[in-house]
């Protein structure tokens, strides 16, 4: 199905070269001021064309909100998105080689095998503009998450191909050690990512050579993969569930299904499968309140009482989520993307029907990097994966809010006095 | 909540110290062949105690199917199934230090964050018990899908803190490319498996480095992680959906919902990203239907008649799925563990309320290294992922086929006669 | 949520005053003809301005397919429907007694109590506005279940106020055993229903009765309810859940969820509680194959050698449901609608705040009963809910017959060559 | 599917003849006392065995929690919960003819139909028995209610066969305007209602008419249905959804979930259909504190300043659902209950195979009449609609008050200073 969320939940259509992409999104709080300016940024950071090392498309994109809001403000209906299909050019794709040869590690085939029918352009709803619905319906999850909590979402590049932004080094396998790259998470914000332009890796050095490297596949009609990092700040603890739904396991989901991706990691991620139990814990401190941002100060939950987590951790090994649930430290992770399918060299493939092997050349014009495109996307998934969770919890917390105070402590072996709540047994 | 899947529908429950761990399982086909001797053998993999590196808690973990079956043949409706707590010993997490500090990287300070109240043994329905459910359910869709489809999904340690079985050389930097990898995808079974226990790396030396490997920690009361490679093989083509729910999507969620998850990678994973697309891209080839192993030529679907796919693709860096939707070639993909975060070692970390630090001294038996235990519960969720798939694709072929045939074949592109059916567009 | 259905699933958006409504289909079979023209004749019936006892806003609702079809075939993907708002005049609501006092028994107090914000029209979402999602695709399922198994979905008006197209007698205290009735239900179409337009009472007599006390109640400025019977003639065997999702609770549910409907009734409904068990039971006997419809035998399930039921009933009290699932008989049923809250009288309540009471007058264009319109919107649910069922039926169905056969016949109460499936125990 | 709710979810498992019945039931809110002495009340009022027009089986139906709670408190973790199957013989329905015959207007041939296997009793899951798990549920979800809220549930039999509680007269032709009615659901509670055991109909005279009408029934080995009308006290005012999830539409699949109900009336139900908008609008007047019951004032709603609404209707029509959500007022409505399908007269009917007609004698203990039964299966059925709606409500009004106040009031035809909260446009 097209649809993601249980409580914050967005419903997609649309394919290459149809009349208009869209989305509907229902759960959103009511009384939230929201017009497409707060939606259009993000459209537009996903529009293919902003530099010479992305497709030359100039799709526009601009988002139409159709229902749930009125005089600029949300009435917590379903909220109706649109966005118009514009200079499409289908026969771009339309060449004879491209009717007999099923693309290879595209989605032309798996689709027929699927469906029994196939779209002109192939795979259709696999194309990248499928991904619109999922940011303009991320834009509104992420304003409320920062008007209620102050979280804030930043991915970047971290690598293209082998160019890393932090590779492997003797004294830091992984990132997950290394100072720079943890004051980095604690730092780092779009408009610097975007100073970084086309490739949205926040380093000189690492994105002129990223750029170097990317014009190299352009210019031989090859692609390349790479990886984006996400960091999402000042995340309530609380958020996930413990079994099937873990805040980890919601956000893998939500990556590998953007199109492309390969591999997800969480904190430490598969370095951190080689470190040692004693040095991997991550041992809790108390949270010092005076290193709040202005976000956080700010939001809702400030302005309501609502109370920052009593401890924190020295290190930051899981990625802010504990058996499921986030601890109120950063949330990251870093998600893999493979070379784009669709390349202009020539490729030796069979024909649909398997009868013979040709020549199938590729004559759209694509991306030789999906990489820096997709930063908004991943953005947007992850803001839904949190908005989802923090409504979850929300219902959760009130409910228990509701209930009579406990007549006694109950696990003996905690002090009384302690400052743990009542309920804290 | 508690529920995974959407048309083959597993709930489960319990915690450490309950009366009883269980799931019901919903979605179960109708007139299939099930008793407890289905389930037991791969509940006795996951148990623990079986060598002397994992814990040694005898749990028995005895399978008692409630409803759903008659005279040993499901009936279509929900399959209840419950395994008794015994010798659970909860004084052995009720220790001074346990009740006064959370234990860092475990689930005791989360919970307590998310629901305000603790279960007595901290994170509760965070204990590796929880899986056992999984693990019942999965047993049944296995069977299913091999019967059905003559599926096989097999399981294995990958490696263990740095001892890898495929360790990157500068031939093969990812194993993807490594043919003994790939012939041993071909070929690996469970009996194989299990003759290298108590590691379950199917090889002679790695795994006996392994062992050592893992000795060592035990004896230092110290843990490591790893990972763990499944292969799922004689897919249907034609399964995941092409948005949100792509099948690598639903099995990352599948996978970092298992405990101590921290990275899943499908097919060339991370290690892709950073290979060229003119390399990296699967090229077809025209299928060969000698190749059909016995499972497959026994089971339903060639009993009824149900084709092959056409193709298939020379290569296999997409790990058997392309666009979100399988193409009926392995599908392969790692699983990250990072390491137990119980540990024997004394740890220094804060209370509960923030107020001083301590030492916290760790008393239960725990595993030093809980990867080779996680094999059978990595099948698990696999079965469950694409059982859940498959229902839902043989509801809409199904759907299709009563449909009438399309007067014409539009996309004028494609020549006539050319052997796909006359619904292919 | 505003979304219906787990299988074929519904997504609409949309209030009063906003741009367009609209919806998204999931789920709609791959390889079907579907343009708009299937589409726009359920909207038109829906469509106000109708006749002159309907409310003359001429709305137009001229649907456009955004998604999920290529050249007139739909490509399995979610199809997006969109239908401009014009025509609105907003200002009719916006007097000055609307914006102090919420109407009685309207949306407009709860919305507020709910949302803690309300629309300019009042409760918005909750207009008739809302209900052209739901035609559209309902429409969609009903071509699927006409070309699929020849399934015949027709509603009319079978009361108004106190007049009944079928009064209770004492002969027939229930129109279950009412022959006319029956035998209208084997053969009413839309085409006969829409003769009787304004009210769609498909008898010349009742018909006539009714308009007069409509136009009785028009020119009053005050509203009447009324009942809608609908019949689903054949109907797959099967279908339905045992449990919470038996078919009468879905098409309960959906029915219930039309604005201002009151109530629900299957087959003999309320009046079935008042008889005799031992007559009430539904006697089996064989059935008659020859008695097949054309839109059956021409339907995809007959090519496809998709046998009917064995047996079908000499009275029809269960209206095609026995034990959630349904039994191949007609499905019948009625709904009540309540008189449309809105009316031209005056109408004395309080404040919004409470403080004071006053005179509501209400000044909008409305019709003085809504039955009528409501007919293709009851139709369109109950497509909605037979497909959802229909595909969920396939997906176990064809699950199951991948199974091997059983090795034994096991309930051995059962005769042996009985004609019986090997799989019936 | 087996489950029943979104937030608050049911899934229960369970036929006559297996191990044992029971739920999971996942979204309880952490932190509440609960023991199995909170839930066996309604179990045993939904035993079988009460007096001599039930049947006398003696099921004992102890509920035995699994997991979910420690110390007698939830955890907000999953609960399992677990009735043994006792005292079934199995026999009782294996006679010769049972095995040749569906049993007419009972699940035996449509499961059948359904499934192509049945279990040895017939249909199986369409077992009362399987109600067991809906109860044990309902108990939970009503003690929350009661806590938080005050919410009180109580449902009675208003008619048997055709022995009418209230039957209509000329001058209160729908109980919803007669004051004795309006005045029982203010008052009744479920002492009372057992104080007229067997047939828990709250009224003397009728009581005594009503045992007399089943008796008669039972004699003669046949039986009768009825309806079971249900009220529902202290509601919060705002739950239900605006579109599909109408509270009156999840009511309504709740009731028609449950085996042998034929129709369901919200408010003035079929009644209201007949009766002119300009009375059956329910005009606002303002509410008045001091009427609060007990339970309201002493619920946690109340301890944390919860505001009750500040309006309610003069009349209640609507059964206190308006727009699909609920507006304070008590909610009420009736459920049509067939006469059970299983009879120990001698039927006429076909075989399985339709190759003949004969004669089923059933010989089972069943009883004449399940209308009294019934009435806690719609409490437990009332209780899970209300609580889901209840979490679904709770998330979206904390969501809404951590947003910033809005910069104007926007709907300009309100007076400022109007005592509407600042958000109400």
């Amino acid at each position: 199905m097209s649809t993601f969320g249980d409580h914050f939940r967005v419903t997609t259509y649309g394919e290459s070269h149809c009349r208009s992409v869209g989305c509907i999104v229902d759960g959103v709080p009511p009384g939230m001021e929201l017009t497409e300016e707060d939606i259009q940024p993000q459209m537009t950071r996903r529009r293919p064309g902003q530099s010479n090392i992305t497709t030359p498309r100039d799709e526009k994109d601009r988002v139409l909100i159709q229902s749930g809001t009125e005089f600029g403000v949300t009435l917590g209906t379903p909220i109706g998105m649109v966005v118009l299909n514009q200079d499409q050019r289908p026969k771009d794709y339309g060449n004879k080689t491209m009717d007999l040869y099923p693309r290879p590690s595209h989605a032309d085939w798996t689709y027929l095998e699927k469906y029994g029918v196939k779209a002109s352009s192939g795979g259709g709803r696999s194309s990248a503009r499928e991904t619109i619905g999922r940011v303009a319906a991320g834009a509104i999850a992420e304003k409320y998450l920062r008007l209620a909590y102050g979280v804030e979402i930043v991915a970047f590049t971290s690598s293209v191909g082998s160019c890393h932004l932090y590779p492997p080094t003797a004294a830091h396998p992984s990132p997950s050690t290394n100072p720079e790259f943890l004051s980095l998470l604690q730092s780092i914000d779009r408009k610097t990512v975007d100073n970084y332009l086309p490739v949205r890796c926040p380093d000189e050095a690492a994105s002129k050579k990223m750029v170097d490297y990317i014009s190299d596949f352009k210019e031989r009609e090859d692609s390349i993969g790479g990886t984006v990092t996400c960091v999402i700040r000042n995340v309530p603890s609380g958020l996930g569930e413990p079994c099937f739904d873990k805040l980890e396991a919601k956000l893998a989901h939500a990556m590998l299904s953007i199109p492309a991706t390969k591999g997800f990691e969480i904190g430490s991620g598969f370095g951190g499968c080689e470190v040692p139990g004693s040095i991997h814990n991550d041992a809790f401190v108390a949270a010092a309140d005076s290193e709040l941002p202005a976000s956080v100060l700010e939001s809702g939950a400030a302005r309501s009482g609502v109370s920052r987590p009593r401890l924190t951790t020295k290190t930051n090994y899981s990625g802010g989520i504990q058996g499921g649930i986030s601890n109120g430290a950063p949330i990251y992770f870093r998600v893999g993307f493979k070379p784009a399918a669709t390349i202009g060299q020539e490729q030796r493939t069979a024909t649909y029907d398997g009868g013979s092997e040709g020549v199938l050349a590729a004559k759209g014009r694509h991306d030789p990097c999906v990489v820096p495109r997709a930063v908004p996307i991943v953005e947007a998934m992850a803001a839904l994966v949190v908005m989802d969770a923090v409504l979850a919890q929300q219902a959760r917390h009130t409910a228990k809010s509701l209930l009579p105070p406990l007549k006694q402590t109950i696990n003996s072996g905690m002090p009384a006095g302690n400052g743990v709540t009542e309920a804290a047994l």
